[in-house]
């Protein structure tokens, strides 16, 4: 029996909450039932070394996109160490951060982004299950939020793509999606989907946990998780409209 | 000209989010103007290594207390990098986490504590000057939450004082309290106050940036400050009250 | 046109030298084509730190196993910082190795382990495409040679199954199977994945590069998939069997 | 009572030994009592990027000043760590580092001293209390040895002020000056302050280490420690001048 | 009793696999008895940072060479923790590595190498003994391999010199040339020999480990070790010989 | 021509300054002329982790002996980056660091000295040429003078073998001795030798840096050495019976 009766191919509430701190270019709280994340995005007039170098080369002029992620001390159950008083970001840390900036740099049209560079942070305050996803769905509104506000400085809007992001798992053999902490500690498998706005994937990462996963459980995973990933990209456009970001300009 | 007419001692508006986050044991989002921290404490059944061999020496049974600072990467006008990341805190963090760590630590007496360890983490998410007072006056109020909700593993409250800060500083010759980034950016003089319910001093750290100061500055730092951490003092009871702390129980 | 004629569904050739070093209780050079992979494993009769309390709490006597990667800095076509050198691994070598962890830990049954580790490493002295699933083809390999080794020390085998992995790309719009390193500069989408003997999964990763894929283009890859991935554990049992391991032991 | 019948007021016996060290442009060992500290002094003809950066956006071309400070492992009663072993400074000798280099910034005027940065470093070789104030005595004394060297790169004298600190405590109630090791480990308060010649506060640390501490005990910090900062700073002139500085050289 | 009959001053049997990896310029698998070493070369057409400022200043436009060393962590009997995961090489990597780096640059004349940079690497696949000198006698030839395939650069062959090196020690007072492992662990002195083709000294390192030595056994360690080097040195120019490098090429 | 018309075979004045500093067990000023070594030693009731293991396991008791290095920032005539606010130690620091602690290593019985370890810290003040050399003649000056004071914990005294050091180096084909920072920057050949009171090699380590060296040099090397070790030797022990020390103690 999931929390609030939920069903396995349900969504826990999920909320936008756009502008939520003030000094980043773009800004927003994002929750997945008690899984909260504060992604901001800031547009830079530079690239790093190694794609000034590309661009050198290439006499183009285009740039790049990264993604961080962290978890504030006080947001899992028990406390967390903070990684930068060790000197040191945890492998998991190091994963789901390659994670977040490999999907998100799918949105973008470096060419028409020229040379410079958007950061996406993603910090987590109160984790409860499913954070890189939620990190995934939350950045991809901030960096639309960031674009927006610079819009006059591009010729073309640089974002080509909108993405989203669930997890799933199976919990004694069945498929559930959107997994909270207590499920996600149960799950014999785990998997993440990241698709885009015209329903094409963008990553998938399943790992057995314990038990290797069928043929089957794969074709289920795949249609909760699009069904789940279409009601979040539905939601984070009517947030990002919401926000006074113009419809005809959102992907 | 201070912003919102605000007169040379007067603080900005101060706000205590008790329970803002759900996992640690105590929890607030405090905010000095556009100024937020969130602060969380954790009680563990445990005390570092050197605190062990202490009370293996002396026979005694005490406890200790740490305090911890960050700032997100997406918390100032233009972005920090994560210290995670760059795998090392800036002198800064460590300079405010050991000032906040001193500071709170007077609140404690660590024999009623016993072996026990409370964890304050300050992690700044939006940052508009004042981020350690701030840091200081909210870690307080989460220790405070964090005790009272394991006030029955204790024969006798182990809080024996209640803090609270303020910075200060001398902008073109005058002296002003709670000043915003603009305003500490041109500061000639930066002095940070921490003083107890008494209205004893915890921690006097002034410094020359430009210009060292006098005796008379000294004199009307002290006054300003006094005044405002009294009406900081008053504002966090009020918040522990609302929040459920029994009166009686708050030093 | 692949090189050497090769079909899109094609291997490379695969050889398994066993024993290729002398000191571990296990060793293959594994090689696919001109990738080729050190693979050692060492039964140590001690669990990490975190196992040990997992085993205090739960009364339990359970083991653990690691995986871990490197390339030698004279493995790549242009040479390579040495990691150690540097101070730091990479955080494409991080999540390596922690693939590489995840999907062999799926081999054991930890119980019958009991309360010693095996400690998997992949050192890669030859780059040419697809280094991380000849690792995780090979350390398969040297933990089975490794506890066939020791076999006499168990009441029963500690593997339950045998695992192999192969890489996956989209170059020009198809589906290619073990692709080389220029094949992969120019891949679109890059997938590895992961089987067991029964032909389920272990691990899928796909990530777009450039373009997102198709629920068909998916599918393609998990055949080709799977029949590459059958053919590489039919290779590995051979190899087994050749280095002396009882047929009946092999899962 | 205070060893060698010293009262709470008294300093113990200070020394200056210019030139201890002939490689730096310019060195002295100073000694308050058994404390005893290297301080050494360079001049650079270049600044740090940071301030590279500020120049080019201004226009100008400014100097800088940096201190640092460090113990030799050998310099306390039980062996401290080698730091540069360790791979990490401690959280102390960073704060230390920063009170040292902000307060020796203070004695520069950066336009004079033009694209150039002093770099003064300050190595307790014995520690017996008041190593901070002691370094800032030192550090101060060996830039002016430095900048008096050179002085015929100079427009005009780059040093506008000179500073000297001293420690001060409560033991048992009593306000005690520049307290030794014995002392400091039983101080119920520490505070370091630091003035220039003009008698104006350059910085003021204090911090209660166990109980707080009232506006009197504050007001009798500062008066004892005004007067034995008056005599440092007139034993530091005494030195410069025997150092062979003309006397109206000096601020 | 020595291993195989081996006399006190045999080596044992000793090959050089050239062309063992195909990526590096140059490329050989080291053999001294059970201990195997690949030694990869590689030219760069660039010069470390501090190489490029001695040539401005000095207006001339030498190169560099540097050699780095590492063992494998299946290279061991039981295995050695990985450098790389650990974040920092140990001390005897470090001082192993100067050692090789300052053993090879002899063999150059870097006016003839011009502002290029050959980077040696040597990494133990399998250790029983003297990986240190396998890795200066394996790194020479590699050297020697990568700048022959690139010898149209060059006006005049940039190697002057032809390096090789020997460990010897002192086992219950008798002088042994090449020991393995076992001999090692009991030796009571511990010499490392490396001379060049004309029977010159490069380096020798003589370590007490237990006992000092003598002058005697210092002439002995001297003859043992030259008749070693000089057989080594023939075996190595046969290995380039083989491997179609011109005789005369060779110094 | 030498310095101070000194000869090739001559070492600058040497002198040992005992009880230098007051906190460590054993301390004394080494002076090679302008070359300037704090040298301390403590003796400790504990040994490392490593050393417990082995005397768990032999049932032995024995203890350890360790040398550490460093050069103070203001030790050099430019000036040195501090190695602690770098977090590491160079290449060149850990290879003397190893040396000194080999060297002072072998003066010991380690039976004797029962399951406690002697750290040995070698802090450079003033650079002038052989540093290392002087840190070990220095060392086992301070680690006799530490084991004397502690000579009552004893059965019988942990020292059995006395050493100094000395540095040679050619310059323009000719052989001195105690090279100065001019001489050493020019020297064709660099060689540090230990020896120990009966005249025998502790280390030899000799290095060319440009030209390789020969028989004969090598042969001059060690007359000129041994000659220079025992006046060394000579100097050593009368500073040791200056401090009080029983010459029938002093091996």
């Amino acid at each position: 029996m999931r929390s609030n009766h939920r069903g396995a191919d349900a969504l826990r509430p999920v909320s936008f909450e756009t502008g939520f701190t003030q000094n980043a270019d773009g800004s927003v709280l994002v929750s997945f039932g008690d899984t909260k994340v504060i992604c901001t995005a800031f547009l830079e007039e530079r690239v790093p070394q190694f794609i000034k170098h590309q661009n050198l080369e290439s006499g183009r002029k285009r740039g790049w996109a990264t993604g961080e992620y962290g978890m504030l001390p006080g947001s899992t159950h028990s406390r967390t160490d903070r990684e930068a008083a060790r000197g040191r970001q945890s492998g998991r840390t190091i994963e789901i951060s390659r994670l977040i900036g490999r999907a998100l740099r799918t949105c973008f049209d470096f060419d028409l982004l020229e040379d410079r560079t958007v950061k996406v942070d993603c910090d987590v305050i109160q984790a409860d299950g499913g954070t890189r996803t939620a990190s995934i769905t939350g950045g991809a509104t901030a960096l639309s939020l960031c674009l927006w506000k610079h819009r006059e400085k591009f010729l073309d809007r640089p974002i080509v793509r909108r993405v989203a992001a669930v997890s799933l798992g199976i919990v004694k053999g069945q498929v559930l999606v959107d997994l909270d902490y207590r499920e996600d500690s149960n799950a014999e498998v785990d998997l993440n989907l990241v698709m885009d706005h015209r329903r094409s994937f963008v990553e998938i990462q399943g790992a057995a946990e314990r038990d290797p996963f069928t043929h089957e459980q794969l074709s289920e995973f795949l249609a909760y998780g699009e069904a789940a990933i279409a009601s979040l990209l539905d939601q984070q456009k009517a947030a990002l409209v919401n926000a006074g970001v113009d419809p005809s300009w959102i992907p």
